[in-house]
């Protein structure tokens, strides 16, 4: 197995069922919002899944531990991301649940169908300050930055691809949160819950984790906020049991 | 000064440089959101401020002794609360700052110029379930549904009153944060600030204070959650000096 992984690679474990992920340190490196997501993200039995920007794969492959979903897909538009989420597939032996598509997706009406999923999952590129980027566009900036999509990019393909009544989640900064939720409306994709992520208790939330349902009506749940670190610095048992749990 | 409290009103404390509230215990009297409005609501010195839905005035009252803005005006649907808020103010000796109008949010042109104000406050009416109300409309209803009133009104209304770059400041439920901020949005008045009211930490948020700036630029600043009770039961060092100040 270990040809799978290319010489500038490294393997990292993901402290779920002996899952590990094939990443490039030069590259956008999975972070805490991913393992949030995957954790926030609920998956039925036999349900389909969606990730949008997979990147790494990290999503599904935590989800495919989490979930007893049917399958997912991932959808990564970098070729060298969506190479390298191949071939954490093919090394955690998951090829038959997860499978990792290269395309654009604001273009992807060929290779993945209307009204197929019962869930999608996207981390997309959190900032819209398109005049910020002073060195060129690396991988690290389309993973940041909204060069290749826009929210509302992520909330159309979104809306395609969902069936009716079926679940959007995404993690995303809580300073768009007015374009997030004007976004979803716009596309028929009701926000139902929110709960926001704060490094300690009385601190400034700095993530947001959102559930929408395709063609849900207005009512938004929030739930209360997630907190990183206790005051000593030492992680949360809620945060400890996300990243590791019955490790 | 007596005189001014009515038979079957009651005289109440803010708790606020000897402010006294004149009420009517049958009527929807004013609680912990206007409390917390008057707080998180910001005016400097010289402005001119005007609050909507002003029901007893508890939020200009409270808002003249916490602030050095230069005037007042409150506006108030219920005839028989705009005379009671009207009272309160002569009571306090507040005629010179403060000026009840008998009026309707939907139709105040001729009551309140435009761009006249550099801030708008609002303790709106907080449910949209119409089929909800049983028992025939009451003034309590009134202050608590949106009968006379939509959020779409209040933000109308907000955006028509105030100049621009004046702000809103909103308390309203957390459950309907995805048509405030698309209707505030769609009113051109700009989410710029969100505090999230919890009763315990830990527990679900079950008020948000909301700044809204006209025409301000995309950017939502949510700041720490307010907790209203310590574990013990007891109010939080925080909310008993919004309550009592210094007293």
């Amino acid at each position: 197995m270990e040809n799978l992984v290319l010489k500038h690679e490294r393997l990292d474990d993901l402290h779920r069922d002996g899952l590990m992920l094939i990443q490039n340190p030069e590259r956008f490196c999975f972070g805490t919002d991913a393992v949030l997501l995957s954790n926030f993200a609920k998956a039925r039995k036999g349900e389909a899944v969606c990730d949008l920007c997979t990147g790494t794969g990290v999503i599904p492959i935590l989800m495919s531990a989490k979930t007893e979903a049917k399958s997912f897909v991932g959808l990564e538009i970098q070729e060298d991301c969506a190479d390298a989420a191949s071939r954490s597939v093919l090394y955690n032996k998951l090829d038959k649940r997860i499978t990792i598509i290269c395309g654009d997706l604001r273009n992807c009406g060929e290779q993945l169908p209307s009204a197929a999923f019962d869930v999608v999952t996207c981390n997309p590129p959190y900032m819209n300050e398109g005049g910020g980027i002073a060195n060129g566009v690396t991988p690290k900036t389309i993973a940041r930055h909204e060069l290749l999509c826009t929210f509302n990019d992520v909330a159309a393909t979104s809306a395609r691809l969902l069936k009716f009544s079926g679940r959007l989640y995404l993690i995303h900064r809580p300073h768009r949160l007015t374009d997030i939720f004007c976004t979803l409306r716009a596309n028929k994709l009701e926000p139902k819950t929110l709960r926001l992520v704060q490094p300690y208790a009385g601190s400034e939330p700095n993530l947001a984790l959102i559930e929408a349902v395709r063609g849900g009506r207005p009512m938004l749940k929030l739930l209360p906020a997630l907190t990183v670190y206790k005051d000593n610095g030492e992680y949360t048992d809620e945060i400890r049991t996300i990243y590791y749990g019955n490790e």
